[in-house]
């Protein structure tokens, strides 16, 4: 029942050097499927990425608080319906994974990038220009593995957890699931299959908030995708 | 079993001219208990109010899509969990509630408003105020009736139904409930009650968004806080 009609994302919405239809749209069915986006390499040439601090300046933005709190009456409807600590971790990471599909349409239509070369150029490319773009912070990457496949990104500023405590009875609580699956679920639109996990958090006494994320398939790009397509 | 150990909420938080403690906090268990809020006439006296331009730019902010995004998780969950779209619209408007409670410390604190007169400059505070710093658009307040109890806030600009459509099995659903509910929260901390409907609905094919404010009650303020209680 849910029709794709496009809307416009906002009057000064940059098309420039983007080709493919916008298809951010916020998703109320069940539905959810849509067409496969371009892979990342077939946007055409484009110019030099924005810095992270005119990519923030450049899109619209809420108050940080809002979406704090609106973040929290999320998690906290959860913890009420879904009652088991473990299921609401499991949703935070799928609604998350929902958000990140789209959220990457607009992160490629804005920010300038167009072809990462490797894994590695892809997480430096999250962490200063898409952790900024969004929450207004820069994540930094770190511990890599032998084989460039495994890093952690590190965040030092979580705008998600202000005002945030975990009550005893939420000890198991992954607060900020919502952000791995964000990861995951725009890494999975340009072809990166991936696993996220927390391995230190804040919430939990931590000194800082590190997620794992694991690279664990690249789908290869059989066929470039046309601008007409 | 929740505690309400403060956190500040950025190193730059403004305290000046803000002597009760920061109340804003997350709020994960069903115990919504807290210290009533002093009276918004107890306030030290102010400066003059921010403008609403200069209020959005000093405080912290996230990218408006991620917001717009990330309400609609809440709103597809919701959907999922209860079914029944009447009852959505009741958590939203509760969800709201609960976040305007909250919202209400940070506007007073951040904004220099510190008494409104009467219930039409409270309406004219949050429209040009209250809405920019938050959502940063501006409502416009009209319609208001003989007795000046009642009137509208209309928004033509709206971040939280960007990319959105109802599909045909939602057509009772009030999307932006969260928003009458917040206006309805915050009034309420300010000695205000209020019922708070939605008339028109561009989601709904209307030309406006314009939920009208009708003030129920207003609690007299029996005695005033002290800085110290």
């Amino acid at each position: 029942a849910f029709t794709a009609k496009q809307k416009s994302i906002s009057p000064n919405w940059p098309i420039t050097h983007y080709s493919r239809p916008a298809t951010l749209r916020v998703v109320l069915s069940s539905d959810l499927s849509r067409p496969p986006p371009a892979p990342i390499s077939a946007m055409p040439p484009l110019t030099t990425p924005k810095s992270g601090d005119a990519l923030f300046a450049s899109v619209e933005r809420v108050n940080a608080e809002l979406f704090t709190l609106t973040y929290g009456a999320i998690v906290r409807q959860l913890l009420t319906d879904l009652e088991e600590v473990e299921e609401v971790n499991k949703q935070l990471d799928q609604m998350g994974y929902n958000i990140g599909t789209r959220l990457v349409d607009e992160f490629l239509a804005k920010s300038n990038v167009s072809n990462c070369a490797d894994f590695k150029e892809t997480a430096d490319t999250i962490a200063k220009l898409g952790f900024k773009m969004f929450l207004g912070v820069t994540a930094t990457v770190t511990n890599w593995d032998a084989e460039g496949t495994t890093c952690s990104f590190v965040l030092e500023d979580n705008p998600l957890v202000d005002f945030v405590e975990l009550p005893d009875t939420c000890q198991g609580l992954q607060y900020c699931n919502v952000l791995s699956g964000v990861i995951r679920g725009a890494l999975e639109m340009v072809s990166m299959k991936t696993e996220v996990t927390w391995v230190r958090d804040m919430l939990r006494g931590d000194d800082a908030y590190e997620m794992r994320v694991k690279l664990t398939k690249q789908v290869p790009e059989e066929y470039p995708y046309k601008d007409d397509d």
